[in-house]
């Protein structure tokens, strides 16, 4: 079958053929990809960024946002059949340890793995071998393209959301900071979830748009007075709860700045270094919340979301030849929604 | 009557004659102080880093952990009467606004204020104004003296424990960084109202054998091996929650390293800042709590367990004239506990 | 003043002509109201069911679901000045005892009183005397007469939604029972707060086909076969919270049935009598909530839904004249929404 | 080997020779049992209690807790390996479906079975086929006979107890009625995991005794006068939570008459019909909370306060040719603790 292969970090991959995955113990299931996202993490891995964190052994094929139809099973697989649409959850998690057991799949210490960033082939591929605990049964007339994004971009604004529900009852206000793919799906989640005031802050006037048509209340361009902005829309105060989609070059400073008393700053982005003085956190009693990917049934509830049609994402779909073109279009910001790879 | 007023920064206070408080309001509260504590904000307010924040009109009466008698009540007062035994919680809220409606007293936007530190007379004296909403009566053979302390370094203490009680269930780790006053309160509140396993990190030898006593399950000298130490104690992960008393001189980076995955710092102490790169946040999805002096209903609480014996404090009292002696025992390290002057 | 005066039960109340009520502590607020609301409730003071549990002295004025203009304040009152558009939380609060400090104002044990309800003059009439806690300030051009409602109906379904919303994540279904003027407030606010499934049961056609119109996703008419088409709905699990705004006539064990297992059922009507094997509750682990009259912070942020547009009321506005007729026309179901009595 | 079978209802079982058990699929693990614990349960089972819901083809081995060692495992089994000293879950969960990926074990929809009481040989024997996720594993030196009986009678009492810890903060009041196995484990919970008055209701003064030995602050005989006897303890209010261990012959209504407004019935024993108007629900705004038995992680935490010394049990044991012994020693009250069979 054909795969999108990283041979040396700082090079293209190569799209080449190899051996369809077969099945190596009792709870795997191969999956027939029928949609890989391309994501901004594949042009880090390419880059090399993850190469000591996850230490996979090259060359390996890449791509984590997967979504298809199962192929085989393994025989102690009870889930899902042949020839079902299924939807992936990124980790692979255990399902035996306390963590996995309490619902915090990515907290797994059952040495879950992560297909296409780890030393396990990932979906940007014709076939892909997963495990059972994966696999988010679809309703059968789902085009696996449409949600393979949601896979992993989906699950990580929908959780850091869906943690804050408690927080954003009516009267409160919630900044999201960045509204990239990311971004629009916490907007989105936020409008479904909540009946909080949405406040958008990017740099992107177009971005800021396109967030008031998917229910931003309020949009903040961020021209250097958006810490200000935000502050005058809360009274003085800032907002209850922040989204950093951003985190970098600033960003995360921002947020602190625009988070009100008692409010929490919610980290999603990564990439800069987050700094504030101890006395903060008392004075203010303001608080910081990491964010990782979502879990399996994160993941469940979001594709209730997207069935209704309250989450949508544009995607921009390339055949599996054109993954280098794909890539490319992302590197160069050309591609509005999600870049997705169609084997 | 007499009391230890502030009449300029970087000197100390003096001990003079003043008028009686009167009754200004409906709700005003005046009471005979039976006890009232030194604490080290004190000397930070002698020291004028309260200045800008709370601004204060000099010369003003400093002490802002009291308990006594009530001694006069305004004419809406229906919660207490004359001769009532109370503690104060240091800050007369409102009760009028959503902040303190919903129990979070510290964050009232009603124009609370804080006596001892804001423009308001605070309790070295031996007569305090105070409102109705900061009274919690006490068992009228309660010696108000032995309490006093609890009333701002107690809550505070037992505000952030309460907080984490979720996160501790049994065969989890909690880390109490820095076993002084408020970690010695810390300590037992955790014994009182968990079953985690306490791990108690302090530089002196001497309040680590304390802590052994009133409840730590295992002790680590903060000798620069001590974050490796906490590791080893959680199989490498850190522990679930790290109690941050002390928040500078790096304790607030080391705090963070001993945070397990998914875990939470509590910063208590100040004066440090706290930076981490935004990464540790998504990839860890571990947290930084803000805690800010507990409230009114964390004083009861805690006011149970002190009156059932299962949180006590260490004393030294010293008659109201001798407040400077007090002081300077603190500044100098001769206090074990908490010092407490009794007009 | 004209007030709706309560002399005999089992006999129409009087309009008649009273003193205005006065000033008689500080924290009093005398309210020229705007807009009363008649609820069924008033019925029942009438028919002498609340006697008992209450103990109005008669007479007295009726009315509990009030807004209008702050007219004469008490000297400790500092949230509202003379002027100023309110709505008035039902129960003033004493703000002092635990309960009112935990933000859990129905559960005051400070003396509360429930003008209307108990030894005190209601709001059916000119002016109310009420106190600074149960007012809630209002955008100044609000009409009080299309809010009054909410006062005490709307916060009682918003408050039972409001506690329900952590269990109503994404792929949940919610079952309302009873479509009548709290059931469509409940509606309203699940589709702000939540995105669940909402299923409405009702025995009228009319008011399943409203129920669609403000949010219902399926209507079931309850004619018999509801609990078996609510579990059709859902698997043959029943639904994870069901709302029962009957609660008589066995619409209450109907909820129960129609309740999953680990699902909850939410007590918000009155007058039956709730009744399951202990076995039920053990093998099923399902719950029963109690539910009374929403809380100060929860008038507050069906306000913020109500001046949004997303909580709205029918209601048909009768002169306090005609109060009798509106009692009247209430008694015979002739009320669509909610009656207001416009003094 | 030899087992404890049940060929019919209202026969005593038979203890027989029948076949070791074998791997079925890849996730069995064989385990050789150390420890059965003789539940009230299994003479409900005798007497064909369960035989309509579990419905069980007869004959069967009973015995539903159980530790031991693993004895042989399938090859997808990657948490516990042969050797391993293990208590077992009572129900194997699928770990697929939405429950038990949040933590919700006893609401698996994936076909989990309950060993003893279902279709499934239980494990009165010397051996007993389980699965991966049933193993909690032990410390190598645990005596399996000594802690079998927390595998379910404990983790249902400590279940409850667990929830209910938010509820249970200092100045509230727990009653736990009935001082039986279970409700031990319940007291002894309690004083490790909050700081509540814990008051102890049951008919046996001996039990009481015991009760104040293991943490009960103030014991109340059942003899008529208990619910006065509470209301007088808790200021004529009742207490916060009430955990109902019996939940048959009126106690069940005893326990509802003891709550407060805004409390909790938590039921845990059942034979009895709860029953109480709507309105109290309404009106004091009070809860019935179901319980079933608990989860893997209860499990797993109840072994650390086990392990802990803080919850203990106290055992008799019999051979496993003795079960009949054992059985008829309980169905006739002369087992103190829990009877245990060791093969």
């Amino acid at each position: 079958m054909k795969a999108v292969r990283l041979h040396d970090y700082h090079k293209s991959p190569v799209v080449e053929d190899v051996p369809e995955p077969t099945i190596s113990g009792p709870l795997d299931v191969i999956v027939k990809v029928g949609g890989a996202g391309v994501c901004r993490t594949d042009l880090h891995i390419i880059e090399g960024q993850w190469a000591e964190a996850m230490g996979p052994e090259l060359p390996y094929t890449i791509g984590h946002e997967n979504a298809g139809w199962v192929h085989e099973v393994g025989d102690g697989v009870t889930n899902v059949a042949v020839g079902d649409t299924v939807i992936l959850h990124p980790q692979p998690s255990c399902g035996l340890c306390l963590a996995c057991r309490a619902g915090r799949d990515m907290q797994c210490t059952g040495g879950a793995f992560f297909p296409g960033l780890s030393n396990n082939d990932g979906g940007m591929a014709e076939y892909l071998r997963s495990t059972a605990r994966a696999c988010v049964k679809l309703n059968p007339d789902t085009n696996p393209a449409d949600v393979a994004a949601l896979a992993d971009a989906g699950i990580t604004a929908y959780h850091a959301v869906r943690k804050a529900v408690p927080l954003l009852y009516p009267g409160t206000t919630a900044v999201v900071q960045g509204a990239g793919g990311l971004g629009h799906i916490g907007i989105q989640t936020l409008a479904a979830l909540t009946a909080t005031r949405i406040v958008v802050v990017d740099r992107n006037p177009e971005a800021l748009e396109l967030a008031r048509q998917i229910g931003a209340d309020e949009t903040v361009l961020a021209d250097g007075g958006h810490v200000d902005a935000v502050k005058d829309l809360t009274g003085g105060d800032g907002a209850n709860v922040v989204f950093d989609f951003v985190a970098e070059q600033g960003a995360e400073r921002d947020a602190w700045a625009m988070t009100a008393p008692a409010g929490y700053q919610y980290v999603i982005g990564y990439g800069g270094e987050f700094k504030a003085p101890t006395l903060d956190f008392v004075a203010g009693e303001k608080n910081v919340i990491g964010n990782i990917v979502g879990t399996y049934n994160d993941l469940a509830e979001l594709m209730v979301l997207a069935q209704a049609g309250r989450v949508t994402l544009h995607t921009k779909q390339y055949p599996l030849d054109a993954a280098l073109d794909a890539l490319d279009d992302l590197d160069n910001g050309r591609v509005r929604g999600r870049a997705i790879l169609v084997p």
